[in-house]
Formats: structure tokens, sequence, C-alpha cells
């Protein structure tokens, strides 16, 4: 299986690019700036199992304990870390990661078990409330930083003390009669078992993915009833004591578990947890290729939330009450039009999500998501520096929640995502395959980044280069090396693409399923060539049903927006701007000193304007013809969405602006 | 002051007014129909103060007991029947108000107090719990009801013991050292005290009404805290144990106590709450002329609430968790787009709240209000039959809440609520008053509707009928008899009206603040005459910052649907129906012989359409034209929104079209 977190390291991104640059950024800031966080909130040494005065506090979100997920956030850093040690020498970064693995070695308990709050702050309550306290989430952070901490030092200083802790798992859970019938409230820990059975080759661990994945949702799993209300009921919770995420008591949708998966029809709840969950469910189908219900499921659910609840720029997650799903097309673009969360670890999810899907079967529909969150919902997440974060990644700001970025959170999932998935990103940009009999291999090329991959066929060295500038430039060289080798290519042409084009011509191509295979033969002779897929804006509009009514403007996999440093007369975070669907749109190429940053800018220079909003009659319903007073504007400039925030400013940014009708 | 419930016995309607035709019906089904439900669940009984099996029960909304509301809705009942009394005998009715008026008194304390569950679950404590147990609005609902009683026997039978109770509230709360520093969480008493002030002139009822709206929202006002959270501590509450409702831990917004009314900007939370406190702040204003602050603020809400938080139909609340108030400009049409709430009982606090501005300014666009509501949200809460209600009245039905109405609720506030309306309509329709030194008489008519004012001004009966088939038709027939006595009109000309005749002519007439006086010079040489007001189809867009993007189509102050009924063909409840702004309306007079209603039926002729959503596609946002896919509908026939859900059908309906672009 091609896991990205195993095979970027056959990948180096060239440093000048988009992704480069922001992995520098990572390297010369994030990570040391991360540990600095977290040692001065007290994370770095939780693991030494003394008190801290942050466990006497009341959660910020009862019944989570602020600290709740400390052991995620280190799990988190480590495996970051070692993803870029991997390509670069960091000794103090290094020196950290040996001294936490010797922390959590040192925190593991007798039988196995390791988790800081059990420990601590409630011991003897262990697995007494998988629904909300995120235990088996936090171990299967661990896993999978032991499995990165493993692939970077070859040793089993992490990895023998985690799989002691999940032995004790596959003991604790599972169908048998002195086994708990329960699984996690927040997956995490099914993607990581898997990635662990195919690390160790051990059956159990599989076998426990497995349980929790099939087990999930049974309303009669456990003594006739739901594994969620009979702990509860075990524990003595009042089910009046309702969590503030919780919409309604139960609430067993928030945590997928309000049926079996299998028999889930629409997708719902927390959108990480709904993602996390699915990656694993889409790899065990691919693992053991005999769960069709549940592969039905994973296209039905994926459709789902693709088709009908996910913003233009791969973002997931209308409501934030429960960080998570809304009603079918309900998109409002931000807090003051009566949502939009599209959490920053949750697109990072979808692209987990499209990259297992994409090992079941090739095909572009996933990797045109893959991209649209890589660049969009996910690369807005983070300043150009490294330094400064977002959770929530509205499409428009607000007067209460302005474009901007924070420097840490008191749940810090996001930020440490951004590290694993910077780390791995190399891994999403291709998969390959040898066959020694067939002296043959194959390359499936996904993104577009100037990157080089170099992999052992055996027999061979094969060396696959690109040199491009997307997503400024839609122009992508490729370089082919092999001595004694055939490849064969796939290339990727995107869902957006109107036309696509191979220098020199290679003849009787086909797109099938969003690629293009480039025949050995040709290859041979042609081993330098280029892709062409012109880049230029394109127009969206939003589908009637989602109430939205607006229009936004893409250039490749980029979405655009305005702010309000471009265009300084905005007061209204653009909320009485519109757009013209045939609208002028002119291009620019801007080289940001400072920032480092260069990146196509665009100006609509006609079919832009604005609102007359205080002419209007001041009534929600307005007479006939009420609504068309508005003004021409002279320009309007827009500018990537990730790269919003960066500038200064004064917050106000919009993606999707009203359709002038 | 002209309370509705106290002036409506001077007005007789026509009984073939739609309004007289509804009132019939109270007359002949709802009473009749309400008191068997009260005698079959259990209410009619509940003063006898015996235990009930429910109130064994788990509440079906914690922490609220599902009797909590019995008090009122007994109370309810007795008011509205007391209502319909005035006008009709009906033994049947008169002897249940007796016997529960007995019942009443009987369950009443050595000290006064009087309130069911208080008494016979949970004795011992009262007034722990103002927030959420509703026992201060009960007190307010059984206010109204001795009001009722009182004006129609002329016996302290019911008005004696509800003084009692209310002296005992007198003692209890005030600012002084030893009284409670509390106010209900659910308004109703204080509107409920201004009239009982009226009534008895005893200035401790203005006095306790004044501290509990002063009060209000006081930050520090109990031992330098919230009162809410004080009260909350004292009975150990665990601030976790948190009601569904509650979108948040406190959320004293739902109660509209997050800060002083006076400092309050914008109107939140629970609908009905606001519209009763609203209304007896706007009361109290008036009564003392010296609380400017809570006048401006009075009208900041209301604007704020018309300006940007009003349905087409009146309807007020697009959140369904906490039954209230959302965002500026958020009004969702129905459950699948995100929510609509409108709860009947709120069209109605709205009307009583406009009633009360009114009486502080004579202004058309109070009236405008009254009227909307009238005939859109509050009408179409019953039956043509008055058997059948409405607790929510979305604009747009969906699978999950198809347009119907039910029989009777649990928590059953909204069809006792439809008896008080209809009973004291009759005041709504003017106000007069006569001084008897100038010999003049001034009367004020705000609605039309067929009936006959008469009232005694000391030297003369003055009478002021109307004749007019309103809303179906414009044309307002007046008829004025006085003999010794001058009378001068004012007639309200609506809003919405492009222009109104006098006939025969009357000179030099304006409209002012949406009001034209006749002046009593010329009325003494035309005492019969004829206003019109020209009602045809006008067309209503939505704001765009509503992101509703909708056509609806209003008559006069009637709002119009469509359902499958009459456009067998639908399939999605409308959602994908489009109206061109510029179509073309055609009326008709329908007779509905079985079910006794008259009224215009439209029908969109050229520029409806129906959008091909199946070509679209699958993804909320299209490529340029993508939205532009739709075939043209012959013809698409609408009915008045009050009448919908009376004929059977599927419960496919919507008010508001997709605006054709």
């Amino acid at each position: 299986m091609a896991y990205p977190q195993t095979t970027f390291v056959f990948t180096s991104l060239h440093p000048k690019t988009l992704l480069g640059q922001r992995r520098q950024a990572v390297a010369a800031n994030t990570l040391q700036y991360q540990l600095d966080v977290l040692k001065q909130t007290g994370r770095y040494d939780a693991f030494k199992l003394r008190w801290h005065p942050i466990y006497d506090r009341a959660p910020e979100v009862w019944p989570i304990p602020d600290h709740l997920f400390w052991d995620s956030d280190i799990a988190k850093w480590i495996e970051g870390a070692c993803y870029f040690l991997q390509q670069q020498c960091m000794p103090t970064i290094a020196d950290a990661v040996d001294e936490l693995v010797e922390m959590i070695r040192s925190a593991q308990q007798p039988d196995g078990y390791l988790n800081i709050h059990y420990t601590v702050v409630e011991p003897g309550k262990r697995f007494t409330n998988l629904k909300d306290m995120h235990e088996l989430y936090n171990c299967g952070h661990l896993i999978e930083a032991a499995l990165a901490h493993h692939a970077l030092y070859a040793n089993n200083q992490l990895l023998s003390p985690i799989c002691a802790y999940v032995d004790l798992l596959c003991k604790t859970f599972g169908p048998g009669p002195e086994q708990t019938h329960g699984y996690p409230g927040h997956p995490e820990i099914e993607l990581a078992l898997l990635r662990l059975h195919e690390r160790t080759g051990l059956e159990r661990y599989l076998s426990l993915a497995r349980y929790f994945i099939t087990e999930r949702g049974n309303l009669t799993g456990c003594d006739g009833r739901h594994y969620f209300d009979v702990e509860a009921e075990k524990r003595g919770a009042d089910p009046n004591m309702k969590p503030a995420f919780y919409p309604e008591p139960r609430s067993l949708w928030y945590h997928q578990a309000q049926a079996p998966i299998a028999e889930q029809q629409t997708i719902e709840g927390h959108s990480v947890r709904a993602m996390y969950l699915l990656t694993s469910v889409a790899d065990l189908v691919r693992i053991e290729k005999s769960h069709a219900d549940l592969q039905d499921a994973t296209y039905r659910l994926w459709n789902n939330m693709v088709n009908q609840k996910m913003y233009s720029t791969g973002g997931i997650g209308a409501m934030k009450q429960w960080e998570g799903f809304g009603l079918d097309y309900f998109l409002p673009q931000g807090t003051s039009e009566g949502g939009c969360y599209s959490e920053t670890c949750a697109a990072i999810g979808v692209m987990m999500l499209a990259q297992r899907l994409l090992q079941i079967d090739l095909n572009g529909r996933y990797t045109d998501i893959t991209e649209l969150c890589l660049y969009n919902a996910v690369l807005t997440a983070m300043s150009t520096d490294g330094k400064k974060f977002t959770y929530v990644n509205q499409l428009a700001s607000s007067d209460k929640d302005l474009s901007k970025r924070d420097d840490w959170f008191t749940v810090a999932c996001c930020p440490p995502n951004m590290l694993r998935l910077l780390g791995t990103i190399g891994g999403y940009i291709w998969t390959y395959k040898s066959t020694v009999a067939e002296k043959c291999a194959y390359v499936d090329v996904h993104l577009y980044i100037g990157a080089k991959l170099t992999f052992d066929c055996g027999k061979d060295i094969v060396e696959l280069e690109q040199e491009t500038d997307w997503p400024s430039s839609g122009d992508v060289k490729f370089r082919l090396r092999s001595q004694r080798i055939k490849v064969e290519l796939r290339l990727r042409v995107p869902g957006w693409a109107d036309t696509w084009k191979i220098t020199p011509e290679c003849p009787d191509l086909v797109v099938k399923q969003g690629y293009l295979t480039i025949p050995s033969s040709w290859l041979e002779q042609h081993p330098d060539f280029t892709l062409s897929i012109p880049l230029k804006p394109r127009i969206l509009v939003s589908h009637p049903l989602t109430n939205q009514n607006t229009v936004t403007i893409a250039r490749g996999p980029v979405v655009y927006c305005v702010e309000d440093l471009d265009n300084p007369w905005v007061q209204d975070h653009f909320a009485s701007t519109l757009l013209n669907p045939a609208c002028e749109i002119t291009e620019k190429l801007v080289q940001n000193q400072s920032l480092g940053d260069s990146y196509i800018a665009l100006t609509v220079t006609r079919g832009a304007s604005l609102l007359d909003t205080e002419a209007f009659e001041e009534t929600p319903f307005l007479r006939q013809h009420g609504v068309d007073k508005f003004r021409p504007l002279s320009k309007l400039d827009f500018v990537p969405y990730y790269f919003r925030a960066n500038r200064g400013g004064r917050g106000h940014m919009r993606v999707g602006l009203k359709r002038a009708t």
C-alpha cells in the first residue's frame, strides 16, 4: 500500500515551489515554534505524569478537560518532526524527539496502558467513557508517531511501548464474552491500527481495527443496547448532562454511531471524526477485499459529502456547534450568514480519505478533491512564515470572526496536523508500482508539483522529475530516467481542465477516469516532454439549492478571495459586493518579496458592482425591483484564498460574491 | 387604555367575513373541542391537586415537566371562553368555566400561593427556579383569565383569589432587603400585572411589573451577580445540566436577560418571551411616560425584528433549537433549508406588541405588521373548522416537516392562544376616544373587517359600521351614525397600497403616518362613504442579504403559497420551482362550499418554470451557466398561505419561490 506517510521519502520537493516554500517555513520556524509552545503550555513534560495546574481547571467545553488531547499533541508533533527529519538535519528537533520518546516510555504502566489523563487525573477510570474522552484517539496518534519514529530511526524505542499498549487494547476490546464491546467516540485509532498491521504484519491489529469499524453504531451490540448508552449508564451519567456540542440528547450521529456504517445513508456529525473513520473504512475495504457493504457506504457518504456538503474551497462542515456537517446544500459562508466551520483537520481528513479511495479505484474525481483541499482549505490554515494557524476556515469574514490566523489553540489539533500533512505531501504527488517479472514500472502522477521521485525497482533506479510553477503556470516539464526498465505513466487531467496538450505530440491519448496513459514505448523515445494544461480564471456559480446565489472565481485548483487590503473601500466584509458571472478578468504575476510568495493575482475590470443597500427599504422582503440598486466598481482585486491574511489589513475577506442579476 | 381584551365588546363582527367565520368555527367547535382535550389529558382536573400519572414521567424536554404549563392551558381556555361568552350564549362552556373557577379557588394555599406543580409535585420548592419553571408565567395567564372572567360576570370569584396570589408575589419580589431580586424566565406576568393595575387601580401591581421589567438582565442585581446565576447556585444546579434548548451554557439571551432591557441592542432569544416582554415594556412606557431609555429600546428591538428578522408572513423566529430569533437576515423557509420556526404564539405576540406601540404613536407601520401577522402567520395556525392547529408555521414544507396541522400538543400554548386572539379581535379593528367637553369623538380605524362599533359618549351613542369583503376586495363601505356628537375618523392606508380613493370625494386629504384624517365636518355631510384600496397581486423579492433569492406573491395583506393539491406534479416541495418577478398573474374568486371559505386564488400564467436539477453537475458549485437549465410551466396556482393544508394533499407547500434569473 502506498501510504503517503511511508512513500514520501522517495520524493524530494523543489524548494522554490509553493509547497516547497511552505515546507521550508515548517523546517525553519514551525517545528521549533510548536516545540516552544509545547514546553510553555505544559504539554512537553506531561508524560512525566506529574500534576499540572491545568488539571484542576473546569473544562472550557464540558465534559472535555482542556488537557485531554495533550497525548495527541505530543504524538502529532513527534510524527511531524520525524517526517521532516527524514529529509533535513535539525539537531534541536531530533533531541526533543529523543527526550519525548523517553518520557513516553517512562509513562507506560506495567500492563502496557499509556495515557496521561487516566493515569494522573482519573486513575481507575480508564475505558469508562470511550464516547467523549478521546482515550483511543490519543492512542491512535501515538501509533502514528511510533510508525514515523520507527521509519526514521529503524529502531523500536517508541514502537515497542506503543505495541505493548495496543496489545492491551486487543485483549480489552472485541466480541468475546469477557471483552468490552466498545469503540471510540472519536475515530483515529482504526486508521492507525491498519498501518500498524501493515508495518508489523500482525493480524491482531487488523482484527481490532475491523472490530472497531464493524461494531460501530450497532444498536444492539451491548446486551441488546447501544454501547454508548450502556457505557453512560454504567458510569452513572445523567442523560441531561449534555455536552454543549450535542444539539440533542444522545446525538449518536455526532459520532457517526447512529447506525452501522454500512447502513448510513448520509454523512453526518463531526467532520474530522467522519473523515478519520472513513479513511480507515476505505483502507479496510482495500486490505480485505470483502466488505462490499462498507465499500458501497464509503462511496455513498463520499458522494453525499462532495456533491451536497462541500464548500468551493474543499472545506467541509457548515455547523459550528458540532464542528460538522449540516443539511444538504446548507453552505453559508460565514458566521454572519448562519455558519461555516470548515476545520483544517477536516480538510486534511478529506485528503486522507481521497488518497485511500484512489488506491481502490484510480479516478481523477478523488484527486481533484485532494488538490482542491490542498490548495485552499488546507494551505489557507498556515501563514507564509509557518507561525500562525487557523482552526476554522470560513469563506467570508464578519465583524465577529475576522479573517486572521492565531498563534495556538487550547484544542490544538490543527497546527501539528499541518506538520504531518506537509511532511508527507510528497507521498500524495504520485504512486508507483513495479513488477520485476515484467521489467516494467508504473507511475500514476496525481499532483503537479516541482519534485523528483526516485525509486528502486530491483534491477534499476527510476527517476521521474517534474519542473513546474503550478499552480501559477499549467506547464509541467517531465524528465524520466531509467536504464533497464520500461516505465508507463498515467497523468491526471483535472476535471476542471478544458484542454490539455503533450509536447512533443503523443498520438491516440484519451482521458480515462481523469488520467492519460502515456505508453512506455513513447516514453522511451521521449523521456523529456511537457504537459500543458491552460490555467485561466473560471467562474463557479452556486447550485440553486444552496440558497447562496454566489459567484466564485477559481483558476486551476486555486480558489480566489477578495480582501480589504486590495479593496480598501470595503466596510461590510464584501456582503454587498456583486459579481456578474460574465465579468472580465485580468491576470498578473505578483512576487511578494517580503513574504517570499509569488502568485497570480486577478482583477475584475468589468462586472463587479456594489449594492446600494442604504437605498433599500428596511425589510427582508422588498417590493419588486427593490434589489436592483447598485453602482459599478471600476475594479475588484482577488488573491488566492490560501494567501489571505498574510499582509495585515482589517480582516475583511470573502470567497463567493453575490451574483449580479 | 384601549386593551383589545376590554374594548372588543363594543364591536360585533359580521359573521360572513373571514374572521367572522373563524370566530364561528371557534364558537361551534374549538371551545368544546379544547374542553374535551383538557378533560382527556388530565388538565381539567389538575387544580384539584391530586396526583396524575404524568407527574411521574421524565420530561420530554428536560428540565421542563410535561405538565408544567397546565395552569396556563386552563387559564387561557377560561380567558378565551369568557371572551366568546361575552357575545354568545354557550351553556356547556359557561358551566365548565364555573367549575374550573371553583377548582382554582379550592387550590389556593392559605398564604395565597396558587400553582399546580409546586403544590403537588415539588412542594417546598416554590420560587427556586424562576428561570426555567414558568411559575410566574402561569400566574400571568391566571391574571388574564381572572380579568376576562371579571369583565364577563362582574364578580370577583376568580379575580379575588388571583389578586391574593399576586399580593403574595408583591411581598416576595422587589428591591427590599428581605425580598427576592428575581424575575421570570418566561415573561407574561408583566403585561398581565399592568392590566390588573388598570382594572384595580392598585399601585402595587404597577410597581411589581416595573420591578420585573427594570430588574431584568441586571448583571449585578443579586449580591453583585446575575439573579439567574445565584438562583441556580442556590438550588445546587450543575451548570452542565443544560436544557436542550440552550445553545450554550447560561444562554441568558434566550430569556432576554443578557443585559438590562434598556441596553439591549438587538432582539434575541425565544420569540414568544421577547414579544410578551416588549408588550409589557411598551405598556409601561405608555403608563408612566418616564422611561425614555426603555422606549428607545422597544423601538430599537422592534425595528431590528421587523427590518431584519421577520418572514414575509409576519412570522418570527428562524431557530428551532431555541424557538427564537437567529442572525440578521437569516430567514430560511423550512427545515430542509436550515430552519424556520415562526411559532403561532410569537406572531400573536407581535400583534400584541404592535397594538401597544400604536397606543404610544399612531403609525401605520405598526398596523401593517399587525395585519400581516393576522392574515398569515396567525390565521394559518388553525384549520377552517377550528379543530386542528399548528405550533410551527414554516414557509416551506419538507419530507421531514410536511405542511399539515395537528390535533394538540404536549406544550399546548398555541391552540388556546388562538381563542384569546380571535375572541378579542374586534378590539384590534379600531380604537376610539371621546372628549365630552369638545363634544367630539375620534375613531382610528386600523383594520378593514366587516364589523360594527357601538360606543357611548355620554351624550350620545356612536355607531360606525364597515361593510367589506376584505381581504378579497379592497372596497370598504363606511356607515357612521351619531346624533349630537361630532366624529372624526382616521383611516389607515396600508404601506403596500399604491393608491386609495374616498367616494364621494373628500378634498385635501393626505396620508400622515399611514392614516388619513376624515374631518367631522365632511362626515356630517357624508356619513355613508366608501374607501377603495385596489387589491392586486404584488411581487416581493427577498433582500439580497437574506441569501434567499426568492420571489413571493402577496395581494393586499395576504401572502400566497403553492400547494401540491393545485400543482400535483410537485415532488420536491417546490424547491426547484422558479418564479420570474415579471410574471403574469390572473385572479379568480373561489368559493369553497365544503369548507365555507371564499378567497382569491392566483395563477401565474407566464413566468413560472422548473429547474432541471437532474441535468446539473453534482456539486454545490457549478461551472458557469450550469444553473440556467429549466423548462417553463404552463401555469402555477397559488392560494392564500392561511388557507394551506385545509383540503388534503401530500403536504408540499412553499411561499417564496426561487427567483428566475
